[in-house]
């Protein structure tokens, strides 16, 4: 059976798959106090700062700042803390891996977060530093892959989720581009195949239009998370959290009929 | 590019994919005029008789009359004509196969019908004798593959598809039954290689709760048609036809974004 995300001990959501998460990615504090109570106000289950959009991210004490703006206004809605690493399809940023790292630190320290996302495509020593910090704060680690690009052959995404485990994740998360229809039905079949296989949930998209399919049904191939739009989008293809909800909605009623 | 229904030398629902056909499966002629009413209400894209489920299959002048009242009822959607097989999930009937060919070809030369359905697994002559009848009056056909236990391997699924196909068909049809969700991804793999293969449109369906997503999303593989549920079900799996079209403008939206 999948897995739901657990955040705090609880699942996420009830354990409903899939959860629904929505980006933040403002530039200013001002901007992200604003996006942050607007979206929370969408009720999504989780939200996901991603602070690799953050102007002030070399900035530790702005980053403390606005992790407690953002945690106070999401009202009790975990919050996701991601850098996603811009050969990743982040943002760029001022900061090497080591600062990165020590970022992590001090928003895991903060209490202001619920869980941290690491790509782990990084160096071992880094991965392992991400893995270390967060177990220490019980935060949860998701460790992601993805590939604006392309859709790795099925051997390579099942590989993709098999290493997010073996490196201690708690949650795998695989987001990639698809050039054709067959691309996305191999993605959810890699999801179907780690879902059933692996101890942790996983998580799994394929972007842009072609994939948008995915954010919706995802959840019965078992990915534990889809990504919704309360603002603005962090990644091609991701719908409305109104859209998501009703069309999940259906395909709650149907597939439990 | 998968190709969707024609009737009457125009695309179906405006070529969009997946067109929704809801079933009628009354007994008696003023349940079924009651029940035709009512769903085209709803306003599918077609109809579809189920004239086994009608007790006076054996009477061909109250099918007729019956057919009249369906077309009256429908208000210009068009209707598909369907003698579903006991063996392929159909009620059992007092009519053997020369007699269910001999109402094909009453009904097809009534006007009163858009398209007809016949399973492939019938006896070569009594398809191509089905295949003979529609064309002449110039009704599309429909060829149908059913397995309401189980779903068969990859190639069974190809080989159904491309069978239609070589025997004429206007359209091919296949719905089967998963035992796993292993089965749901199969089904849909075998449509989207049915669809982008084939010159005819392909209808694809897994039933059942577990298969339901197939209902939803099944247009994106190049399914030409999903059943949904107008006033009755006539398989395991259908959708009430307000959430379908409810998922199906979220997955539109989502898909031409």
């Amino acid at each position: 059976m999948p897995h739901p995300l657990t955040l705090g001990g609880r699942p996420l959501a009830g354990g409903r798959l899939p959860a629904i998460c929505a980006p933040l990615v403002a530039r200013t504090p001002a901007a992200l106090a604003e996006e942050a109570a607007a979206v929370a106000a969408l009720q999504p289950d989780l939200l996901e700062w991603r602070v690799d959009f953050f102007a002030g991210i070399a900035d530790t004490a702005a980053v403390l700042a606005a992790a407690r703006s953002v945690q106070q206004a999401a009202r009790g809605i975990p919050v996701l803390f991601t850098r996603r690493a811009q050969r990743e399809g982040g943002q760029p940023i001022a900061l090497d891996e080591a600062q990165v790292l020590a970022l992590y630190e001090a928003v895991a320290a903060s209490g202001t977060i619920a869980a941290l996302d690491y790509e782990m495509s990084h160096e071992p020593a880094h991965v392992a530093q991400a893995r270390e910090l967060s177990r220490r704060h019980g935060l949860p680690l998701v460790l992601s892959f993805h590939d604006f690009q392309r859709t790795p052959a099925d051997a390579e995404l099942d590989a993709r989720f098999t290493q997010a485990a073996q490196l201690g994740a708690d949650v795998a998360k695989v987001a990639v581009m698809p050039q054709a229809m067959g691309d996305v039905h191999r993605l959810l079949g890699a999801t179907l195949r780690a879902s059933e296989r692996l101890a942790i949930p996983v998580i799994a998209m394929s972007m842009g239009a072609l994939g948008a399919v995915t954010r919706l049904c995802g959840g019965v191939y078992g990915s534990a998370l889809t990504f919704a739009v309360g603002s603005n989008a962090s990644a091609p293809g991701q719908i409305a959290i109104a859209d998501v909800r009703a069309a999940l909605a259906v395909l709650q009623r149907a597939t439990s009929a």
